[in-house]
């Protein structure tokens, strides 16, 4: 099979960072970025061209009936060597491309799924399961010496709404929708999945479900997980379809084994999901605090409120002037409130009085008022000025987060959650402890910002992004010492290594010693009933008795 | 170990049906109730004594180490050899005892649970961890021929509320504490569970866990899973811990493959639980339809609202009857809302507006007005006339069905959620078919209800109650046909084989028909890894390959 090309009328995918090319930054742009950060390098890292790529031969040549749906063009290879995590970035811009997948396959139909895993599963080839690559933690990576060789599995072209029962608000949605592609489809009928990941445009429905993906949402609805109604998946040991009901307690979820299985169980092919009427009323506010620590207290008191905001997102100072949004050096929390059938105003109001009564005030700039949202996007929830400048730097950081790669500046996040009672110490770790570990690494006093991306009565998912200088060709070395002391302190602190990242490869020491070991002992044991081959996903989550 | 004695001022529990002797139904009650069904026996069956009861010789005694715990008293291993179903019952009454356990194990530590597992698992003696045995799916009920003996293992004595954690609302729960005792202990941090199944009063949370029970509030936070934050739970393989975390996407949740094990997993001791504030608003409407599937597009409109009533419960004309609620014939939705901090008054009243627009009109009698609830018992969401005679018939349910049951008329309910789409096919098929298979099982017009326990934004979870003429001494039989049956239609029509009654023993032909047979694998190979010997409740969701 030759090269897939793009539709021509859309912009081409990156194959080495976010999203499409035609918005990644300049080479002027990366330079002003990097002179924003001290100790940043002055020139940016070139992008190798396709042609220029040191590829390693593909090892494995698919048999006769599977070569319509397979390729290994250097471009296929190369853009599905990695996910999109910092460090795949960078060793991307490095031409560092050793650990590309043999072939890569673009399943048509779901019998291709499994006529491709049988026939992996006879030549001993590990197969990677890839929606569109957003992985952060190396979750589309293989990362070994498989003796028959690595298949990259790109669901893409299953990216269909099959089926939509307006009655019970679902649809049957195919695994390889792209979020904006399954809302276009849904859209005609007043529906929508409302979940909205920063990743939103670049990642999949199989990709949300396999990774537990959190939403733009800030309460109540906030994984993938509870938006499920059933699943179909292929697994080397059958296909797994689950019944389509709201609610059920016959044994335990079979649902919730594959949520989060991270292609090391099966393939999810498609899934019944629970949608929503699209929201008509929508109004938002921002209140700044001067301590961040009364501002997540606030944020404790709102999220036990149960107000279910929307969007209730605090930033601390660092992280507001990095979205531009106009906090003067304080903390900033931005309120939003939606209903598809009701007035919000008066719950904004009392949300935004919990937050006064508990150290806030409101923030400078036009705030947002109740209006009709009809003609909004579906996934603007905001109008106020904070909301609105947050959002836009939101959506742009990825873009920004490769510039500085290329200025070999470090910039990469890392998440969790942890509950309310913990969180102090934890935050005031980081700060510290990392803080000192950033030092230590990159020798530039670096910067550690911090953001609830999500807020349970019992915890805030706190979400920090490290920004450092980095030594030329050691960027990986340098952000793997400062990830691994990450992982430590929130191992530390109670919190989960991740709350919505995944697991994936990067974060296997941190999941491995979260994990209680029954638990793992289960989970491997239905690895093996499931994938008894061990060809899916090798390394990610578990090891299979045969890897 | 001697008879376990309740304590001194404590009534009784019954050890063949609900609750405790002091409420159950005198011979006169049970004659005047069974008056009321035409073909009923004219007499009830005697309760047996103790003494009179035909139990099987004890096959196992325990070690030395592990006698202080355990009991072959006649009424321990008589109250713990059935759940509470119908069938339960029924056989009670008639003697049947063959079934008992060998023995009753009472742990009063986590470590007495795992000694009894070593020894069980060493000696091949099956254990059926019991909470307070409410189950009325024959989970706690050893059906097989076990060659080392049967041990019930009751953890009523691990009954306390361990930490708590108001800043998170959190907290560390036994296992075996029933309802009542739990929320005493919570009561004074002003906190709640709010977790109340109409089993509150005799079922544990190990129990709720166990089983996926549902509580009694309608919408969103309907299935005790959600209210979960951590779980310890002793496996032969070792002690399962979670990371107690208010959210987290780190692989497939550990919590969800225990929740729901029923006991074939392992043992929970105890649980992190997250809590909520008591209510101090509450209010509550009634509306009247004069037909059950306008009432039920009503309900739906709803649950898709976004208001999520706290009460929500549709009731067909038959069940009103039955619960005393002045329906006149006609279906009544009972609608309620509570909150912990803000007023409820419009939204019921946006609530009782949907139900008026949707064809439904304001039942006569009190209704509900918001108003201070600190004095109401905290299970007390209702306070007009439909919910308070709803209620009050709610919780003596239990005890007139065992009046019929010694007047040997069939009383059961099961219970299943479909989707909206589903709903009235599934609604006309129960009626149609199974009331046809009552006819011609009992030779009696028979009575068949329906209820809304929970409604969801995709489906409502009805809840189905049988009432017809038994044969004396062939009880068990006829509602076995009848069973089988009602499983049969479900399945048929989308429904899941349980919403909130677990599978056990009685449920396991539609459990092993709607479980996909990957995730049916997958659950077999946990099974075999956590527990090897096969001891743990056997015959109970899967077969281990050892049994």
């Amino acid at each position: 099979m030759t090269d897939r090309t793009p539709r021509s009328s859309a912009p081409r995918r990156s194959w080495w960072g976010w999203g499409t090319e035609d918005r990644a930054l300049s080479d002027g742009e990366c330079a002003a970025l990097g002179a924003l950060v001290p100790g940043a390098a002055g020139t940016p890292l070139p992008v190798p061209g396709i042609g220029a790529l040191d590829l390693p031969g593909a090892r494995v040549a698919p048999p006769a009936s599977l070569a319509p749906l397979m390729s290994d063009a250097p471009r296929d290879r190369a853009s599905h060597t990695y996910g999109k995590a910092y460090r795949d970035v960078v060793r991307a811009l490095h031409g560092d491309l050793a650990a590309a997948p043999d072939q890569v396959a673009f399943p048509r139909t779901e019998q291709d799924v499994v006529d491709v895993l049988d026939w992996a599963a006879g030549a001993d080839v590990a197969v990677v399961p890839y929606g569109a690559g957003s992985s952060v933690v190396g979750g589309v990576e293989y990362r070994g010496d498989r003796r028959g060789g690595v298949v990259s599995l790109d669901l893409s072209a299953l990216d269909r709404v099959l089926d939509i029962d307006t009655t019970s608000r679902a649809a049957r949605i195919q695994a390889g929708a792209l979020g904006p592609d399954l809302e276009a489809q849904l859209r005609p009928h007043g529906l929508t999945l409302r979940h909205f990941p920063q990743s939103f445009e670049f990642s999949t429905l199989g990709g949300w479900l396999a990774t537990r993906a959190g939403g733009h949402y800030a309460t109540l609805l906030t994984h993938i997980d509870d938006l499920t109604q059933s699943l179909r998946v292929v697994t080397p040991a059958g296909v797994d379809e689950s019944l389509r009901v709201p609610g059920s307690g016959a044994g335990p979820s079979p649902d919730r084994l594959f949520l989060g299985s991270e292609g090391t169980l099966g393939v999810i092919t498609e899934a019944w999901m629970r949608l929503q009427d699209r929201p008509r009323h929508r109004a938002s506010a921002s209140v700044v605090f001067e301590d961040f620590t009364v501002a997540a207290e606030a944020v404790r008191v709102i999220a036990q409120s149960g107000l279910h905001p929307a969007n209730c997102r605090l930033l601390d100072p660092g992280e507001a002037a990095l979205a531009g949004v106009a906090g003067g050096g304080r903390s900033v929390l931005v309120l939003g409130v939606e209903s598809a059938h009701l007035p919000v105003a008066a719950r904004l109001a009392e949300l935004a009085g919990l937050a006064r009564d508990h150290g806030g005030r409101p923030a400078e700039g036009p705030q947002g008022e109740d209006r009709p949202a009809a003609a909004a996007s579906a996934d603007s929830a905001s109008s106020d000025a904070a909301a609105a400048a947050w959002r836009s730097a939101f959506l742009r950081m990825p873009y920004l987060r490769d510039g500085l790669a290329r200025m070999s500046v470090i910039s990469e996040t890392f998440e969790t959650a942890c509950t309310w009672d913990r969180f102090p110490a934890l935050y005031e770790a980081v700060h510290r402890d990392l803080g000192a570990v950033v030092r230590r690494v990159t020798g530039a006093p670096g910067m550690i910002n911090c953001r609830f991306t999500h807020v349970y009565p019992d915890g805030p998912a706190p979400y920090f992004t490290v920004i450092a200088p980095a030594r030329r060709g050691s960027e990986v070395a340098m952000w793997d010492e400062i990830k691994a002391e990450a992982m430590r302190i929130l191992g530390e602190h109670g919190g989960t290594v991740t709350h919505h990242h995944a697991v994936g490869r990067d974060h296997r020491p941190g999941y491995d010693a979260q994990r209680p070991e029954p638990f793992a002992l289960a989970l491997r044991a239905a690895k093996d009933a499931l994938d008894p081959a061990g060809i899916l996903n090798p390394g990610v989550l578990v090891d299979a008795a045969r890897r």
